[in-house]
């Protein structure tokens, strides 16, 4: 099936509530609401200075991933991926892998130099860790112990861009 | 001149505004700017469900130092300092020293475990960094070159306490 990359649609958000809940444990109820949230929030503020941008994986018409960043507020050129999530039935074909590309090229248009992605250390997440890892060659900034809870730190992975104009 | 602790008035934010200006340059106007925006919303909100939550330190009525933490969101017992602040006229009299005690103190009776702190790499933190690395004891959890603008680090401060109750 062919995929495609394009914008947000307000369409989208049932879709994207359902990958999200698909995705679960590795979203939290309480994670999949705030990305959800800000779906609502962007298109509620369609003019606002510094938005939440967002990039949809389409197949047939129906979103399948989805990726949200922005720039980090106080900062000047560095960029959080807020969220990827890819449906897990289309795991495993590449999608993330483009989506996180597509977002680095955009974010690089834009004169960022630097991406930075928090993540968890809890098991269910070992496959996420290698996409950043090995897959997209995230470095591993820190890893804050406990930091989510007891048991479960906070790694932060980072990858510099060359930006394509002085931001 | 005495010093005592107190919880923040209405009345504080002229002289929270003043000690934020007269911090600059470690403190940018951006920064001044987030801080007073934080207090009104505070007061906006008086049932937020996850307030931030200040301590103001006084001096003869005046407030001459405050701190703002709050718990970090999707985390179990970790807290984020936001911002502490001392006016620079009371500098070196350990009323830094008595705020950030009083907020470890105030985290670990809400059952908190960990306290992070972000600050900059930049030469006028230095006195900053001593003060969370050596008065205070904080632990470097990491430097992550470039991420306020390119030659501008941002360093996260971490201290772990023993949670006086379960979270």
């Amino acid at each position: 099936m062919d995929l495609s990359l394009r914008s947000l649609a307000k369409a989208d958000v049932p879709a994207i509530e359902a990958l999200l809940l698909a995705n679960r444990p590795v979203f939290s109820d309480e994670e999949c609401k705030t990305a959800v949230e800000m779906v609502h929030e962007t298109f509620a503020q369609p003019n606002a200075a510094d938005p939440y941008q967002w990039v949809v994986a389409d197949e047939a018409g129906k979103a399948v991933g989805f990726a949200c960043f922005g720039t980090i507020p106080l900062t000047k050129g560095t960029f959080d991926l807020y969220f990827i999530a890819v449906h897990p039935e289309t795991h495993a074909r590449g999608v993330g892998k483009t989506l996180l590309r597509w977002v680095e090229n955009a974010v690089a248009e834009q004169g960022g130099h630097l991406i930075c992605v928090e993540t968890s250390s809890r098991q269910d997440y070992a496959k996420t860790r290698r996409f950043y890892e090995q897959t997209m060659r995230y470095e591993t900034a820190c890893r804050i112990k406990d930091f989510y809870k007891k048991g479960d730190d906070k790694i932060i992975y980072i990858k510099y861009l060359e930006a394509r104009r002085e931001h």
